[in-house]
């Protein structure tokens, strides 16, 4: 594998995170580059799915992915192997990314030419929901095996997503995972939210959600 | 299902978490309560996890379990069903547990007779592994859905556990999860951390845990 670039994110000194999320959105908006933040619980395939909404977007977009974890490499280098632009960020324990942290890790990418950035939040339910990153659109993963009932148990974080992708449908018959209660969950958290299933592994589903990406970034686009 | 009660948790006002931390172990020896404290992510089985170690061991131990979430109480109503003593805790959006909460929920618990209480912290790998909630060991579940490669990405968690219940091992032709991986990155970050591959759902491997936790319970009361 090829070696990646790594980036130690400070924390922030700002006190009012939804004015930095504020100017760091209005930025990109000038620069034309789409933020796209990307959250789920540890183990639910943020990876593997981005891996194929690399494959299935980058003939239209170019797109640049900032990996954060606590630690490790791992991430940032399966990315890189799909040919995006992709920087592994370490938040040194930090258990989330606000938007100025999101800013270091813009300018460790550099934006230059990328059309679409995505960031790979912390696998956690709890605080990336708290903290605007100043992306476009926040999308979340939520994986068959980890429950239907995770919209009663994590009430932000579904009610903040604009797209929730429910991951990992080809083991379904394994697992008391019932869909319709699902989105009736999701839309209790938030009507407005766009339910997606996908299986990362095999593809499917991956059209409908590259479909509803390139949407939002048109449309932003041309807003 | 029976009605649980619904304990709000108040934000800490403590700055030294260690020592208070200290405090609570040592007020819980004098009172004979061996306190477990019980991570893992969103959805890798906690509660069925409890529900299968209160019927092995309630003939043993007089248990009380306190189940935090930042929302709902449909945990507590599940474990209150096993005939143990049970209470729901609100972290209210707070992502973690440190000791001081701990011990708002044991008071709101009432800790009179207990011999065994367990602490069902919030579903995160990050947040609850900075705080010393004053048990007496630390356990986590990691699920095989989630991926062998967690140690790498969590290591404060990993490094903090007495023991690893590697749970939902009845999937595990479905995916691609090595066990010899597994282990051997739990010993990286902890090479005195006892694995338990478990089927919560099916029951196995769960005598071997009851045995790991019976035996914890009986040497530091002996201690």
């Amino acid at each position: 594998m090829q070696a990646v670039k790594v980036l130690e994110i400070k924390q922030s000194v700002f006190a009012d995170n939804d004015e930095q999320a504020r100017l760091l959105r209005e930025e990109l908006k000038k620069k034309k580059v789409f933020l796209l933040n990307l959250m789920s619980s540890p183990g639910s395939g943020k990876t593997t799915t981005l891996t194929r909404t690399i494959e299935a977007l980058r003939d239209e977009f170019k797109i640049g992915v900032m990996e954060a974890d606590i630690d490790s490499d791992v991430d940032a280098k399966t990315i890189s192997q799909t040919g995006a632009k992709a920087i592994q960020l370490h938040t040194g324990g930090m258990c989330h990314l606000d938007a100025e942290m999101t800013r270091q890790g813009l300018e460790g990418l550099d934006t230059e030419g990328i059309e679409l950035a995505i960031l790979e939040n912390v696998g956690n339910l709890v605080c990336p929901a708290e903290f605007d990153t100043g992306a476009v659109k926040n999308a979340m993963i939520l994986s068959v095996p980890e429950g239907h009932d995770k919209p009663l148990k994590y009430p932000l974080m579904f009610s903040i997503c604009d797209v929730v992708l429910v991951n990992k449908i080809d083991v379904l018959p394994y697992f008391d995972f019932d869909m319709e209660k699902c989105r009736e969950y999701v839309k209790m958290r938030n009507p407005n939210a766009t339910i997606i299933p996908i299986c990362a592994k095999t593809g499917e589903g991956i059209d409908q959600w590259a479909d509803w990406l390139r949407g939002q970034v048109k449309a932003w686009r041309e807003a």
